[in-house]
C-alpha cells in the first residue's frame, strides 16, 4: 500500500519526467533544436543515472521508476538532437 | 557524517541541478530561446517544487538541497525565457 509521502514522491517524479515531453514534441514538430544545449541533456542524463542508482541503494520506489523513465525519455530527446543538429 | 548514499545522491543532484546552466549560458549569450519548450520549464519548476516537499518529509537532504537549488536555478531560466521571447 502507498503512503502518501510515496504519492507526493510519484506525482514530484512525473512531473519532472514528463516536463521533457513538451520539449520533445516541439522539437519534432519544428525540427529545430538550435537554442537547446546538448550539455544540458548530457549531464541531465548523467544525473538521472545516478538518481537511479542512489533510488536503488534507498530502496526508493518514486525515486527509481521516475529517473528510470527520464532517462528513457531524455535519452530520445539526445537523438533528436543530434539528428536536427544544423549542420556547421 | 555524510555516507556514501548521502555523497552519491549529492552528485546526482548536483548534475541534475547544474545541467540547466549551459542551458541558462546559451540563452543569456544568444538571447535566442525559440525553440526551448516554455512548457518544459513550467512542468520541470513544479515536479522541483513538489520534490522539495517530498524531501521533506523523508528528511532526505540530497533530494531538499539539490531541488531547492534546480528550482532558483529554472525559475532564473524561466524569466530568460520570458525576456527573450520572440514578439508574435
Amino acid at each position: 500500500m502507498l503512503s502518501w509521502t510515496d504519492i507526493l514522491g510519484i506525482v514530484a517524479g512525473i512531473c519532472t519526467t514528463v516536463s521533457v515531453i513538451p520539449q520533445i514534441r516541439k522539437a519534432w514538430k519544428t525540427k529545430k533544436v538550435d537554442d537547446v544545449s546538448p550539455f544540458m541533456f548530457g549531464i541531465l542524463m548523467l544525473g538521472v543515472f545516478l538518481w537511479v542508482i542512489y533510488g536503488i541503494t534507498q530502496n526508493d520506489i518514486p525515486i527509481i521508476t521516475t529517473n528510470g523513465a527520464s532517462l528513457a525519455l531524455n535519452s530520445f530527446m539526445l537523438y533528436l538532437m543530434v539528428r536536427f543538429r544544423k549542420k556547421k
